[in-house]
């Protein structure tokens, strides 16, 4: 396997592709902005308006010129006509002269005049029409300023912001009811293997059903991409050239998960080399599990050769295949998985000049976190099922020990 | 306010709602596996049967019997006759004697009285029918057993699981092509306010565009629920009466965004509590920002009465509407959000006796993260928009100083 022997570290890897992919080149979607949950903002966006747009009371009360309550307290309060009411959502019908206040509600506008509401928990009421204030207030105190939640033209959210929840919210409230946002990236699945058959058939003797294509589906799904699967395809040169040639024609991204059998393997990568120019840019990574992976990018679409172990396969796509999904659609900053800490239960041996990664299973005992290695095959799924997360041995280390505090990368 | 004299801290708020609740009532949904990401699995489910259900190959070399390997050297290599090809997905066309091997692939079958695989790498070959081994394997060697990944009668996964990418990979490995999920909680969505408005209109003077019901539907989505919003009812007590117990009809939780004025928060609490039996079981938490919030079982549904700021909003949902979601869906131990460490850059006053969540953005200067708070007022909804996550301020803690380690919870 003389293509193994010089392969770039994790981090080098992705930098190589990096720099032969063009960024947001999917082009947009105009979608309403309650179906924009975790899309990615074609470009940046700018308010049209000032929110509020007009002062707004943060209280509950009276507002009034802040000058008349100047030293007003218990012993000596302020006393203060008040004119009528000004419910939230309507204009003020009147204006108030100096002495005089205008009846105030949390969101509600405050009378033309007004500079300040005075919290109810600060007045005390004479009779219908007079109060007296024993608080002063200051100028706009207990108002929102037009434009203090945003102003006109500045920047609601920069193009490529991942839309959370309350992103949603602050969209809506300057008015953006429809949003453009990136296209989802359409990736292309194909199984191989002459072993494999679809999860609907029972295998005979010496066939095993499809996992890895629904994983990836998933994976794809999880990171912002419209996953298909393109079938399972045999050890067979014409036919995977076939199928790999018509799924990258029709996707943003090729994701060949390979035959587990060397041969196999290496079909898969000749398979890509003969897609086009530029081809392979590498194949093998500095990486346990995951060394026999391929990446290439073809006429500007990136293709994947995943390695045929499951466990294998997730960690590649996590490491490559998540953070380029998220690049075509404009994400200069993807997201990094959430992380734990806990004490390592068992030593993790390692080799320096190569990054590990190792299924844990937490648990949590004394009160302490502790990340329990699952030593599972990593051609066995249920070695990730029954994980939470990845423990990492960086390249520069020889291993991990037990009662180390270790950083859990959870799915 | 005499209401929120009397009020429970958080989390035994969030154990009093808990009480009232009876968890996975929401029936089940049979749905295809690749469409089950993020779903909540109804039941605890079994496999079928053995996974790999045959003795597979892990590596490319051949399958033979391991004693005819005993003592295998370099320098005294033990001599085998190769009696053929086993290819992958196949069933072995014959058998071995002692003396005699199969061509064995990663992920194939072994010949039927083989019993481990010697990797090609310690083979080496002399002629068409006949190789030298190198290097002695003990029985099982390079075999995956059948049953070794799962075996028959044991636990796929647990009921109440989260299903995440490898899951699905792992039932569809035991032939799971279609899975019986948690129904997803339908949530019914009202926001209050006179002063309220859709964000497809322009807003007169006075008036505010909705934000909370699309923070709010967001949120559930997030959490796994199916949002639906019933629109803005203006702060009139027979109108938001009839909305409520139509939406309450029609979803499994009741989420009333309440108005932002006492009286209007008010009205809020009286709808709800002749909504129908217990009614309100709190009314206010000792939690800033989020105090006047109002959470109600009625005829066994939650209901709750969220503070009308965003802020107060969207800590509230996921202090107590996200775990319940969850809980309805039979999961009984909700996803706690990721959290990163970094060092705090400004002093947080807090009180005693009061939960305090504060906004903050994660910068990273001089190699270290740190989280700056974003001091805007609650009821600003870009306060959230600038925020990546919020920092707590336990509740026996009078505040947290500057230079701080402490915990984000990211949105």
């Amino acid at each position: 396997m003389p293509e193994l022997f010089n392969v770039l570290p994790p981090k080098q890897a992705l930098e190589l592709l990096r720099s032969h992919i063009d960024v947001q080149t999917l082009g947009t979607d105009l979608v309403p902005t309650q179906l924009c949950l975790g899309r990615f903002l074609a470009h940046d966006l700018f308010s049209d308006g000032d929110l509020p747009s007009f002062p707004r009371c943060s209280m509950d009360g009276y507002s009034l010129r802040a000058k008349d309550t100047f030293g007003a307290t218990e012993g000596m309060p302020a006393y203060i006509e008040v004119m009528g009411d000004i419910p939230t959502g309507a204009e003020p019908g009147f204006d108030i002269a100096p002495g005089q206040a205008a009846r105030a509600h949390t969101g509600g506008m405050l009378a033309p005049s007004a500079d300040a509401v005075v919290m109810v928990e600060h007045t005390q009421t004479i009779d219908d029409r007079s109060i007296e204030i024993i608080r002063a207030v200051g100028v706009g105190e207990n108002v929102i300023q037009p434009g203090e939640d945003i102003s006109v033209g500045q920047m609601v959210l920069p193009g490529g912001h991942r839309l959370r929840p309350q992103d949603l919210g602050g969209l809506t409230a300057v008015g953006k009811a429809t949003i453009e946002v990136a296209r989802k990236p359409r990736v292309g699945i194909i199984s191989t293997g002459d072993e494999v058959i679809s999860p609907q058939d029972s295998p005979s003797p010496g066939q095993v059903r499809d996992v890895n294509s629904f994983t990836l589906a998933a994976l794809v799904e999880k990171s912002g991409g419209v996953p298909s699967m393109l079938g399972i395809v045999g050890d067979n040169l014409k036919l995977l050239n076939t199928a790999a040639a018509q799924g990258l024609a029709s996707h943003d991204v090729l994701v060949i998960s390979a035959g587990s059998s060397v041969s196999a393997r290496d079909m898969t990568a000749d398979v890509i080399q003969d897609l086009g120019e530029p081809g392979v840019l590498l194949h093998g990574v500095a990486l346990r599990p995951g060394k026999p992976t391929v990446i290439a990018v073809v006429d500007g679409k990136p293709v994947f050769g995943l390695p045929g172990n499951p466990v294998s396969a997730m960690i590649v796509f996590n490491l490559f295949v998540q953070p380029l999904l998220a690049w075509l659609s404009g994400c200069s900053d993807p997201l990094t998985p959430p992380t734990v800490r806990a004490i390592l239960e068992r030593d993790i041996p390692s080799a320096p000049g190569r990054e590990d990664y190792l299924p844990v299973r937490l648990t949590t005992r004394q009160e302490i976190r502790r990340a329990e290695p699952v030593f599972g095959k990593s051609n066995l799924i249920y070695t990730l099922v029954r994980a939470d997360g990845l423990v990492q041995v960086p390249l520069d280390k020889g291993g991990l020990y037990q009662g180390e505090e270790v950083e859990v990368h959870l799915w």
